[in-house]
């Protein structure tokens, strides 16, 4: 039988940033180690160790550890990936899926860090579920001819991998590593197809959707005095909203062209004006076109743009409102197999999540970032 | 010389569960990370790496990484095992073991949660040996008959691996991962030897001893209104109690069943009807059987049942005392030979370990917990 | 192409240490787990684990975590390297290296702890790049012949490897893993050579420079009550001072004597009596000696002795005042390839670090550390 060396895999990869940013209160609510004075400084985004392997016919692996901590200070590691795939048919079309894994929320959602090119994900379908995964238990099924189209699209920029055509979950819903606080589960699903057009271009389509309940934290009683406050907090803590979403998304990877979009509708948790966190309708999405062009065997230089807009409540920032656009502008180059430079551009309108006193709504911003990042790869 | 991946192996598991309980306050005092209103949650008991290796004739290491957090918040990484073996004699009868390793104090705390089926290990003698390691030294011994048998043994569940026919270690003595609060040194030592009966059954029998300090932490003086109080607080904090043990131990494995016996008396920190922590006599023990049925090349299916009692002191939960009974009935199913299983279903008449206010003794508690494990193994 | 097991190296070491001191104020700058009670008790001053590789023609990088935590609590695990190497030129003579890294600070802190013998570093020089490391892009140049001669020079103890004959480096400035605090990057460059003599013994000489602003954190305005006070403490924290120095080098590497001494000139925050942190003059440096003495074809003894002093500032420690002397007297045993026994003795007359009450200024301390090291390695 195969060794361990052969059955087990190393990989990872690192992100090492430069960042700046027009104003201290614009920040990112998905992550960056801005220093404390607008200023650009040197940060670890994201440095990621996977250990993942197929132990046997039926029995396969994925660990990735984040050991990048606030990103100046490179401790308390977390487990973002933690799962292990059981085949219940040889051909591998049937599998379940047990552990910390990616929930079904959007396509982007889907996307490792490691195969998306823009800094960051989009607000507006990344707010479905923040931290991209949960702890719980997924059925998925892939015929073979969506494998291989899933795998090729891998090759291009921004193709997640193999998420079935038919996906199911059940999971706690309150977010990746956070702790569970109601009886709830929220579940998820998933439909996609990735066609194969005549002219050889790759095309997905997809629709997901989720549904539960929410737990609030950091919520004042009715009559507090905090600038977040629940009509009904409860006596373990936070206070429940339905949460609940439908996504739809087009994928086209850049042959050379490529295209990706989202548009997500739903119901979630929302502070309105006077601080009350209550269930609120939400919509967004995104647009975003690049192109590659294989300037030698193994360099290639992608420019890309995306718009996104989200309104709606931000969940784990105790539901903060967003009335927020974004445009974003950036330049990849690869001038090597392991290595992924990205200049990245972006202008936001946005409202500022921080709460405030009691009566006083958000604050509006308007600003820019300029970031500059090294990724490298080790596998 | 052998290439790194031949010297070096990386191997672990992972155990991914979902528990409920009867009440909130039953919880379980060796770790689980049961939401907060009683209900089933998802999360992880254990995700363990483990790096080991050969890396000359004479010097191995083992070096285990725990990466579930607190089971719903995986961070917080920590080192369980980080010990080297230096043999003394090339034939490895005899060696020397220093780091952060298992101490001697029972056949229950040196089985490894892979090996073990049960979902906790009994708290009769856990309590000796919260975390089962220390810092320390320890010399052990092993002739070539006990190192094979040890081998066979742990091709059948529970089976620890080889811990020597006689062992002596010095250790810090607050447990694993404790900061050392005294000069005092704990030591203890070991006998046991592993029989072969003529019919093929392989049954190991044991005695295992050890005594120190041990520096009760989170204590008030005895004039304070704490309900968790001590006659002599020192001025760095605590107070010091002896803390020993003898245990004797029986087992052998399931061919096909199999039974596991151990018997612990001693004297230790524990916390009286007034809340003062002192020295006390303590007892307990656990029986356990346990049936094997092989129904194909790689399948099986074990039950079990196990009685436990104890009557002394939790050291570590500022001497709480206990007087606690449980009964575990398991089902342990391995459809694969990296995936096991578990459905256990536990009764327990126990005294609640949280501090009371001064002069209430703990509350007795009634309940059961109903609890589903995933393990796989990365190896 | 080669498999990741033959471009990726997994290796490391650990420290298992027993340490005992003379008086329990006498801390160690540097990290030590000293009981609260002055005495003797086990713990891991490192648990160090290395994942590197060359993925590619130009690409290669360098991740090396810290599972030590405090010593006691192995938790809270640390990058301490995170770096990529991009060469411009095949022949590696040129390269740049972005991320986790040390800085151009002295020839001790470029020598890490798997090849250095003594239990600490010289607090002269590590005091101007305390942890290392930090966050930045470099350059470095090294001509084939020094390449060859810095690779032979680790064959032997305490050569640090390949850290060019030229380097020059741009930084954060507050140290390793530390939240970078202000708009003002250091830089550092590094000049050195390594000599071969006719009779064939190696000798590096060298020199190294850096600039910046340091922000001395946890300090209070002028007219606080507080034992650290700044003249002008900004209102994003800490008080920004100069932080510049010069030191040059000599090192030769035991054959089977050897030699290795440092100068260091510069300005700092240091606090005075008056409890006033401002910019003031620094120096200091070290000398020491060795011999080994290789008594088989793996067994080798090591003897060595330091003398080091310090006047200045602890940066790092709120600028407390340094006008410290130490000796250090080791004996180094390696009695195989993978395991190196230490035991050393030093002598300390130096100023105690802490922050007293308002107008009073440290306190002095004599005393002494007995402590003895196991230190075992996976590679």
């Amino acid at each position: 039988s195969p060794r361990w060396f052969e059955r087990i895999n190393v990989n990872g990869y690192a992100q090492f940033r430069y960042s700046t940013r027009s104003q201290n209160n614009l920040t990112n609510q998905q992550g960056e180690s801005f220093s404390n004075n607008n200023n650009g400084d040197f940060f670890y985004r994201r440095i990621r160790m996977v250990f993942q392997g197929q132990m046997s016919d039926r029995i396969s692996f994925f660990i990735q550890g984040a050991y990048e901590g606030n990103g100046f200070q490179t401790s308390n590691a977390e487990m973002v990936d933690a799962y292990a795939d059981y085949y219940i048919t040889k051909n591998k079309e049937h599998r379940i899926r047990a552990g910390l894994q990616r929930v079904p929320n959007s396509f982007d959602t889907y996307r490792s860090s490691s195969q998306r090119q823009e800094l960051d994900r989009s607000e507006s379908v990344q707010t479905g579920a923040p931290g991209e995964r949960d702890f719980g238990l997924a059925y998925y099924w892939s015929p073979k001819v969506a494998q291989e189209r899933f795998a090729t699209m891998t090759t291009y920029h921004n193709g997640p991998g193999d998420y079935g055509v038919f996906g199911i979950m059940v999971y706690n819903g309150q977010g990746r590593n956070q702790i569970e606080r109601n009886r709830d589960k929220h579940f998820g699903a998933k439909l996609s197809y990735p066609f194969e057009l005549p002219n050889g271009r790759l095309l997905e389509a997809g629709v997901l959707a989720f549904t539960g309940i929410y737990n609030v934290q950091n919520v004042g009683a009715p009559t507090s005095t905090s600038g977040s406050r629940c009509a009904k907090v409860l006596t373990h803590g936070g206070c429940e909203i339905q949460d609940q979403r439908v996504t739809a998304y087009i994928f086209t990877p850049p042959q050379p062209w490529g295209f990706q979009g989202e548009y997500t509708v739903g119901r979630g948790p929302e502070r309105n004006a006077q601080g009350f966190v209550a269930e609120q309708e939400l919509h967004g999405g995104y647009a975003q076109v690049n192109y590659t062009w294989r300037y030698s065997d193994v360099g290639q230089l992608t420019p890309y743009v995306r718009y996104s807009y989200y309104h709606g409540g931000m969940k784990n920032f105790q539901g903060a409102a967003a009335d927020n656009t974004m445009w974003n502008f950036g330049l990849v180059w690869e001038p090597d197999t392991h290595l992924r430079l990205v200049s990245e551009y972006s202008l936001h309108d946005r409202l500022d999540t921080t709460v405030l006193a009691l009566n006083r709504s958000q604050d509006e911003l308007y600003g820019h970032w300029l970031r500059f990042q090294i990724q490298y790869f080790f596998n």
